[in-house]
């Protein structure tokens, strides 16, 4: 598994969690089908329980039970990357414990904001999780979301933390990415969320794009980051042009919601949002199958002129 | 049990939650001696896993121990209602029917905010865990931690169920407190949180003050409860004037960690706050010492001169 | 005028600022019957040219008009208290200066928030504003309308000025109302805005109510006022909440416009609000005249009963 | 004057407004040397009046003596471009008329956030201002400093006026800028604001950079803009690199006091920031002394390598 040695880097689909709404199981086949069709399609890595997994709306055993499949299926072809999310720091080193045991090859650290915590509170949660097991950690941050930062001075102290690699950056504000990059782009690696525009981000230094929409585009996803490491920028913008109304409606309707009826409409039965979600209508659906035929016909004439 | 006989009213402590910080288990000795003295100084009723009492940060053992032992000790003398917190409508509904088979009294739903949600879910969120087991349902609006709102149209629609009997706002703003009284007074019981003044909460046709600082001030908060029952509002208001520091600090200093500090320097053992939150320092441990000290005092004053 | 002799309080409305939307000259006609109805109904004072009075939408010239004609239609029967608002400190002290030797008795200091200001400024701008007149100043906070806030030290620094008498607290959190009086109540005199339930502010030690609704219902405001000053609160509180509805009401369509459109209704032709502000449709015109209707009830049946 | 023939575009510098503190008076002397430094260096127009220049703390006579400064020395050769800031539709009509009388080749339109508007209002607002010159409109969109945004719904209404030409996007998420040059790319040039980063919104099809760091570092600016203009991405995402440590001191000490402040340190007696805006202390002076060492540094680098 060349990607774990050398590192994460590249299109990461976020995936999202199938749960049978009345029973509450994990819906074993269709997570199987999408993982089965992200590794053939060729991405770089999958990462489960995200916000795109709706990771805050599920218990500790559909969690397991959604990264024992990710494993199993993955079979150690690309690196499966689970969140790890709570507010509490002892829940929290428990869970990165379970996921390390279970097969996981890294972890997004997740930290959700429950009471107001100062930033010795916020290094601490990072810290711990990072400290309880040996994988590499992706931080996560989204002020917007969950109403809470990484400041600067916290991610110094982080960086002191030997398997702390990644940060991956929800905020939308691109400039804070820059930022980063100019201060530890030598020391961590940056991922974009799906609130950044993903060329832009490669073109600043980020490595890789760890979101939603490329569990639901894989391929149009790919030639973006293969176009950009070309350093074909003028292509990759174009494409990046055609893709990003995916993301307009990701932002509209919510990315669980929005991801699951996409990947509905793409022929993946993945079932409805986890309650009090409410799914998509019938015009929300039209709009995603409208944006996506219009992707898939991007790639198709960016492929054609490559080829 | 006249109170439950009758319905909920008058001074209803929330508990904290005394957590062993290196093993995670429930303190049941600190737990038991807490409610103990409660019962002991007359309160109406007990309120674990609140806000005051970290429940989102707590599993859902430490959530099961807590009730277990506050029934236990309570024994049937007050009621003990509960928190059921939580994003997932689903999971909401299993931790009610199991505290409801503990022996809860009744309920407070508490819908934490995860991910957008409109009307139409969080109308079905509160509908299903009431409608999920027959103890009295006490609803709780915390727009400014939790980030969401019960609107009007939402509780119009709660109020069709029958055991929807109670509302805890604890927004701050009062003078929704009087909206929500003069349309549905009648129908619904409504409860101050500590970020409104309970005396004019009362005043307003309130029926009882759920919050920490009543955990750590039992005695003055009932003379609060008597005073104003009893229209001596002149009096109600002067001892609410001395005891109002009190919810300065735990504005300032976070309900957990203030109450948590607050319990120890009178001499509950109640441990520290759950990781990450931190501890509070010396200097808030002084303030509250000095006005708990004068709220004492505040009470002694009272009780002589009616006397 | 005994009231400027022993300092403001009681019932001081918020003036509407009746401007011809075509030539933007302010309608004086409409102006001096509005003061002349309020001087006669009573009222302890008038204060033009807050947000009621949509100040940060006129120009120099029309607020200069609109103090004139307060001043010289109220005569000296009754204390004229306008809004100096301004972002700059220039700017607002040149004001300040200006509605002195118009003839204020009183003055409302409103720093409006165009770039971010640390404490420091904060401080300079209200202590430049108070010390260049003679006239007592009233400190207006609102948080929400403005984004910016008068803290707890910048107010200590500013009740060294002597004429920093008063302030009027629009937050809506009644709790900063009772932590204000609590600490300063012997030196400072605090008014509720519209954002608070005025009953309550009078009981916790509050001299008076500002607000753009005494403007509408004069005679019931007055009443709130007399029986809460007779300690005949369960009648203040009975028609407090007869009259609510009309805050609601305000709250929902905004202050200039709802006052405005109340006035019309009323039989006072102040015209619509100031472009780019909407005026009320017919909906919300029903809406208060039924609320206005209920109200003159209320007052009526009280009186009756007090005869 | 070939730029305003064909349009906007390029380094758009935004001018601080250099005032006496005691007297108000523009600093005529210290205005025109900026402006003739600026056309020398070659920028593509000047914008006074914006954030930059502290708009919203100055008065109708000295918003008219800076265009007055600007026109003059500008003297044809390149576009000055002002804001029109108010809150009152009225008012930012006047001034567009006399801003035009006085000169203006554009203007930008900004809408101060008094009250709360509806679309309807908002849409009023940029539609009366466009409508009452024939100038090129500029809209301006600031969401986090002004609190109310252009909706898609009223851009598309605003695209109706034929002199609505240009937007300037102040929001900081990159992602809108795509969106809107996606949907009205053909018809509307989008500027980037300091709150972006320009070089990716010259990626993304953006026309220019208006702001005020570009009022500091003209040549930097100047060679970002040609480096991307003429594809030489490498060597733009260098120089931006270098330069945005400058972007994150604005971020940090704010636009008009920390332009102020860089311009001292370069040479320029542009004086204090408006009060009650705080003038910097030595520290970020010293900050800002660096970053502008680096920045030059790199652009003479850059300059040895082209040559």
């Amino acid at each position: 598994m060349t990607d774990t040695a050398t590192g994460f880097r590249g299109i990461v689909p976020y995936l999202v969690s199938p749960i049978d709404p009345d029973t509450g199981e994990v819906d074993e086949a269709a997570l199987r089908a999408l993982v089965a069709h992200l590794v053939e399609v060729g991405v770089h890595g999958i990462s489960p329980l995200g916000s795109t997994g709706e990771v805050m709306l599920l218990d500790g055993d559909q969690r397991r039970r959604v990264v024992e499949i990710c494993v199993d299926e993955a079979a150690g072809r690309i690196p499966v990357i689970p969140g790890v999310s709570s507010a509490s720091t002892r829940a929290a080193c428990i869970e990165a414990e379970r996921f390390a045991d279970l097969g996981a090859n890294g972890l997004i650290a997740i930290r959700e904001n429950a009471y107001p915590v100062n930033d010795a509170g916020i290094g601490d949660f990072f810290a711990a999780v990072a400290t309880s097991v040996e994988l590499p950690i992706v931080l996560y941050t989204n002020p917007g979301l969950l109403g809470a930062d990484i400041s600067a001075a916290v991610l110094d102290r982080l960086l002191e933390i030997d398997n702390v690699r990644y940060l991956k950056d929800a905020s939308g504000v691109t400039g804070r990415i820059l930022s980063v990059i100019n201060r530890h782009g030598d020391r961590l690696g940056v991922f974009s969320a799906s609130a950044h525009i993903p060329v832009l981000v490669f073109q600043l230094g980020g490595i890789g794009w760890m979101a939603g929409p490329a569990c639901v585009i894989p391929e149009a996803s790919l030639l973006l980051y293969e176009l950009s490491q070309a350093g074909r920028w003028d292509d990759a913008m174009a494409l990046q042009r055609r893709a990003w109304p995916l993301n307009e409606l990701f932002t509209k309707y919510g990315l669980g919601p929005c991801v699951k009826a996409a990947l509905e409409v793409s022929g993946f039965a993945v079932g409805p949002p986890i309650a009090p979600t409410q799914a998509l209508g019938e015009a929300p659906r039209a709009q995603l199958r409208a944006v996506l035929g219009d992707i898939a016909e991007a790639v198709d004439q960016l492929k054609e002129i490559s080829s």
